[in-house]
């Protein structure tokens, strides 16, 4: 750690609420976990007007502050994007609850049974940006898996974070779960993030949303463990054998249909035998979409638009209408470059050939690795997980789309009948 | 951090072919992964002599550094202990390969196939103090779920370790399987140690096994993921109905077999009601196997010999033949003991009651926990996983016996026919 962060009084109570309301949580059953949510939905909607009030006082702040148009979008929210979080928290009710699921177990020579079971993690810890929706679905996704959750939600959207934590925890509340379930450090400002981060023994994981600056800085800090969401450096490789339609229409959809999002597509490469044929077209529809195109001499001899490529590009996740283009002499100088620049998010293969194919899904190292598909489908909704609580781009614990699954832990239940080891 | 540690040119340069073996293992078969343990247990054979040799040195200078004899003990290599550890290498032969499991999969409603796979979790680091058999044991593991181990195994085991990795590295290289699969930063010193742990992007998982204080120093000062292996205050609770003679067998089995250990018993906890039945033939069996009994006034009255017990007894994992004794008046006593003072490791209620044994299994918070066995059985061996990593006591990526599987992680296969997302 930089320096050593003591935990104030004032934190300290507010975990130990949270620990207690954990330990409340994790015996809480399914259909009182679902009335929980329901009543949220409930509460969101019959306070739509005061949240909106309170969002409104953030949004002029922010704009005093100078916040872009899109800081601005993601922190607004209006009377329809209520009813949608309420409608998100109500999808929420009809997952499958995780917390009590047999991961796997067997009878032990001696007769002792051993059972390994999902239980919740106990108190999930949320540090994120501007975007209050968030706050709405880290609450009903730490709800549903049986977790309580503490949030610290950015500055940029504290009146609105307030007025939902009130909405949220009064919900809850009315079905007799403690309302420390749903809690936030936001009133300690920035101090509140960083004993979030050295809360040990309180917080059992911490998980940070947002810019890869932010999650950098909790991986540095924090002595809690962390699970990182992260930076898609996003690339697509069309083979020799790539079929003329699937590559302009999946490297368009992959770019241009949400081009902000980590799964997105920064880098296209292209098989040298294919370019020509491949290219043109490729690049052209882009083109039409407004798309500025990066790209490396091979692929500006056709595409003449396009300005030079650097390194720096090719390792920056653009998140705009942007995209990187190189041609390749072979699979193995696609998987090369792959292998220098990706973040390990999602990698697609756009191919005919079988071989190929099954090479690039076991050799890639990434959270998601596909073939003849967008990049875009790399999310837990697209997964059939409902909302999620973010992409990991890490190994540890949880990598991909998170769901429900994804916050639980597991424990070994032994029954034995008066076993003593020899 | 409590200070920037930048890595030295020699030691990326070596992390550098850890990384590369990493990725040549991923694709190594299990035919050629197991090749390579079977050399490993034929040459730690033929070279025991000057194992054994190099281990004489790391002893002689033990002794003149004032080493422990239980330290000694456990730094000790004979050719018996090396026939031992190269017959625990082929056992794990005879193990599944946990890499290419299928953890789970379906079809998305636009025909779209994914399917979770189990894959090497890359390069992991050891912490280690001078325990030479782990060097073996954990490189045996990391060779078989196809990952790259690098070691730090702490300076009073250097020689034995320095040829120990020789060994094997030869063997790896025989079957074609690069040498840099095992690695050791020991020539580093303590720096090699804290470089491990500032070896983001280069090491996936660190693992740190010993004393609670090395736990909470990598714990502290890394910056790459780290799973903590860990302390047991281990606690039995003998129930009203808890039967005589499991509590006297299970009691002395938990306690005595071997109390240096972390699954052996520190605390038991006794029901009023059948305190003045059970407690003083468990104590008296205690006894007479040499424990010290620290105990609560309730609990003297009934076994005078009996020491005061303290606080601080009943929060330390003595390791010893000590245990802390209390009488307590219900379940719920037993419970609010448990929670206050448990690593979360092991727990076990004797009880005859169903009703209490369910509440027990589902309200107490630990790694393992018990129904009328003894606490020992927390083990990768007995729960059938072969060798094991260590026992994990977080909740994040593995808790409880840590074997092949737990040395893995997952990823995604997405297998798509043109689909782009609307």
């Amino acid at each position: 750690m930089s320096e050593t962060v003591i935990l104030t009084p004032a934190v300290v109570d507010l975990l130990e609420k949270s620990v207690d309301a954990a330990r409340a949580l994790v015996t809480a059953s399914t259909s009182t976990k679902n009335a929980a949510l329901e009543a949220v939905a409930r509460d969101l909607r019959a306070h739509s007007a005061s949240i909106v009030e309170a969002n409104g006082r953030d949004l002029a702040a922010g704009r005093e502050n100078g916040l872009t148009d899109g800081l601005l979008d993601r922190l607004t929210l209006s009377e329809a994007r209520i009813d949608s979080l309420a409608d998100a928290v109500l999808d929420i009710v009809s997952l499958a609850d995780p917390v009590g699921e047999s991961v796997r177990g067997s009878a032990l020579p001696n007769g002792i049974r051993i059972e390994q079971v999902r239980v919740p993690l106990g108190v999930v810890g949320v540090i994120y940006e501007a975007r209050p929706n968030v706050t709405v679905d880290l609450a009903a996704l730490a709800l549903k898996s049986g977790n309580a959750v503490v949030l610290r939600g950015g500055s940029a959207a504290e009146n609105t974070n307030r007025v939902l934590v009130d909405v949220i925890q009064g919900a809850i509340e009315s079905v007799g779960l403690p309302r420390a379930a749903v809690e936030t450090v936001d009133a300690f400002g920035r101090d509140g993030a960083r004993q979030l981060m050295q809360a040990r023994g309180y917080v059992d994981v911490l998980i940070p949303r947002g810019s890869a600056g932010l999650i950098a800085a909790v991986v540095d800090e924090s002595t809690v463990p962390v699970i990182e969401t992260g930076a898609g450096v996003v690339h697509m490789f069309l083979d020799e054998s790539a079929p003329l339609d699937w590559a302009v229409d999946l490297v368009h959809n992959a770019k241009v249909q949400r081009p902000s999002v980590c799964n997105a597509l920064e880098t296209l490469l292209v098989h040298s035998a294919s370019a020509d044929a491949l290219l043109p077209p490729v690049l052209a529809k882009l083109a039409e979409s407004g798309v500025t195109i990066h790209a490396d001499e091979r692929t500006r001899a056709l595409h003449p638009a396009a300005v030079a490529v650097t390194d720096d590009d090719f390792a920056t996740e653009h998140m705009s209408l942007d995209i990187s283009v190189a041609v390749v002499d072979s699979l193995d100088e696609a998987l090369a470059h792959i292998r220098r620049y990706s973040t390990k998010h999602t990698e697609s293969i756009i191919t005919n050939d079988l071989g190929n194919a099954e090479r690039f899904l076991n050799e890639v190292d990434a959270a998601a690795v596909m073939v003849n598909a967008s990049t875009r489908f790399t999310d837990g909704g697209e997964f059939g997980f409902g909302a999620e609580v973010g992409i990991s781009t890490q190994k540890l614990h949880a990598r991909g789309p998170m769901g429900l699954t994804e916050l639980t832990s597991t424990k070994w239940l032994v029954r034995g009948s008066g076993q003593s080891r020899g």
